[in-house]
């Protein structure tokens, strides 16, 4: 990792077409570091897209040659209190819950290496996609602090014994075990990356909008609950989204084999 | 789907032979979807079996070319009302709960297209066998209504970030892949299913009726704990079927190296 | 299973070198069946492992052709009343979730047949590798006994429908299964156990001690909370971690790239 420390203007870009809004971490000499900086861009454009009934989907990529690195360690260093961390890793929590609150689902598209925090944002995704060339590791062991906050998103993707060989021995594994192990949804040629994230933004920006909004909240919600619980919410849920207006065009269409048109 | 309004005289079909009850869904002209006098004749079995001392094991299967389209969307456009669909949602959520709350073990025979709520059955039975040429999706979104429910069940499944592209992309997996990521047991060759089902059941028809009885009881209970609270569950349970003369038996037949005779 | 009742004057072995504990169960002519006295043997070695700073990493193995064929049967059926069942559940419930309470990882060294409780204990240590050879199964359904206190444990590492499949028919997995479900984490050529098992022993020692410890401890506690609750009670972990002096040495031997001297 390179340590320069000059300033970070725009650490991180955000552009949007579509409906389809991009967020990409703009620290390459940093490998992407989430530093105060680059979090509290992250959760003031969440903050903004939480609130914009325009957006459809979100894509989350990285300049330079890494995806994300995790924490900016050289950043932690020089503020070294308790309270201080406890701040840190709560804006960080904060921006990892943000992106699983938003209505609408965000993908992970990765390149590079993605470390410590930088593999918890791509466990925060709803979806992911990776180059082949990726690789994902949990490695703050490696310098005396543990992944806990990565720990938890990772835990809620992977399996227990896999998740605990991760953190406890910060070893790698390829975009090809991490597609196999649920961390990621798909790994792709290199070449094809660009395509297949588009592929899969086209897949979202062709359902209705409402429908989409209906389900990203209730997913995660339910996932918490007893299953008589999860039943009474979701039973709910889809008895209202049955109400909207596109649901009702949906099923017409279905029935009348035509094309429906959303109008949420 | 061919939408014939043609009476169901008969949506579900029940046989019974040596302990072995199969409910055949039979609405083939609409791919089995699940409407409001399938899921009222499924849950009139379903209670009917809670009760019966003599069943060992529940047989679900379909007729025609699909196993199950899910809901009947002709049926469900026409009762327009939150309360209707809440009631509907309500209905099918008890079919599916009550399915995992039966005290004996419940197979999915799968052939054809498992959707929606089709698919939520199969994710919803304690063992899944699939024909080959199955496939299963969560296509709900495609008609502007997001699997709710079914993403109850699926998600208890699957792991997060493939329920989630199921459900927001509406995407069919096959027979291999569902096997793959757990969403069922076995994938076999279109010609091997029955044969494949039968052993299954003639592998639960060998086994002590009680301690089939102890076991899937426990199994879904203790899932929802913590785990000092499911150990302390699980002990009790485990002490009381100890207790049972077919725990006696089976041991007492293993160390003497003879077959047992299970009396329960 | 031979049946013998030859005493057991060390049902359990202990070796130390390096801060690397090594429990042997050691019942060889019983398949190291969980005998009260290994249980009580167990126990006492995880209240010591317990409370001991200097230990860093636990490799739990086996004498003989078995790594574990479970409880003792012939000892359990001598002693029939439900209080004595319900004692020894507790008991052997203590140890499996002692080994995931000590303050270190356990690693399970598996040859053999692993079943019943024996897989049980497998799926209880935080890692696992295995010969290839190696099989495992819950198979207490085939004495009429259903492997509850084995499901708690197999069943918060293998996803739903294959933890019932091998509750219900006592189906025998093999290694490369094992890991291709999560239950372990390597199968490796049987030649190579050794060898495996010792590089994923020089891996744990080579961390900080400190971040094992604090990591350990915070993985299970994190994973029965809900999300948010998760991320305040990791944040506040990972601030204390970074108070460490081995967080600070490590983090400062990275940047300046050289190798980390650790102090905890």
């Amino acid at each position: 990792m390179t340590l320069e420390n000059k300033a970070d203007p725009q650490p991180l870009l955000r552009s949007a077409e579509g409906g389809v809004v991009t967020l990409r971490l703009n620290r390459p000499s940093q490998f992407n570091a989430l530093s105060e900086a680059l979090l509290a861009a992250l959760q003031q454009e969440i903050d903004v897209l939480a609130r914009d009934p325009g957006v459809r989907c979100v894509v989350l990529e990285s300049e330079g040659r890494a995806f994300c690195a995790g924490h900016d360690l050289r950043e932690m260093r020089s503020q070294p209190s308790l309270d201080y961390y406890r701040e840190l890793f709560r804006k960080c929590g904060s921006v990892m819950q943000g992106l699983q609150a938003l209505p609408v689902p965000v993908i992970a598209k990765v390149h590079g290496i993605a470390t410590a925090a930088g593999c918890q944002l791509v466990a925060s995704c709803d979806l992911a996609v990776a180059a082949d060339s990726a690789k994902f590791a949990v490695s703050g062991i490696n310098v005396g602090l543990f992944c806990a906050t990565p720990a938890v998103a990772l835990s809620r993707n992977v399996s227990a014994k896999r998740a605990f060989e991760m953190l406890m021995t910060a070893r790698f594994i390829d975009a090809a075990q991490a597609a196999d192990w649920g961390l990621i949804n798909h790994a792709v040629p290199d070449a094809e990356l660009d395509a297949r994230v588009r592929a899969l933004v086209d897949d979202i920006l062709a359902k209705s909008p409402a429908a989409v909004r209906y389900g990203k909240r209730m997913f995660y919600k339910q996932r918490q609950m007893a299953l008589a619980d999860a039943y009474d919410y979701a039973g709910d849920v889809m008895a209202r989204n049955m109400m909207e207006a596109d649901a009702c065009e949906g099923i017409d269409a279905f029935l009348q084999k035509r094309p429906a048109r959303w109008t949420s």
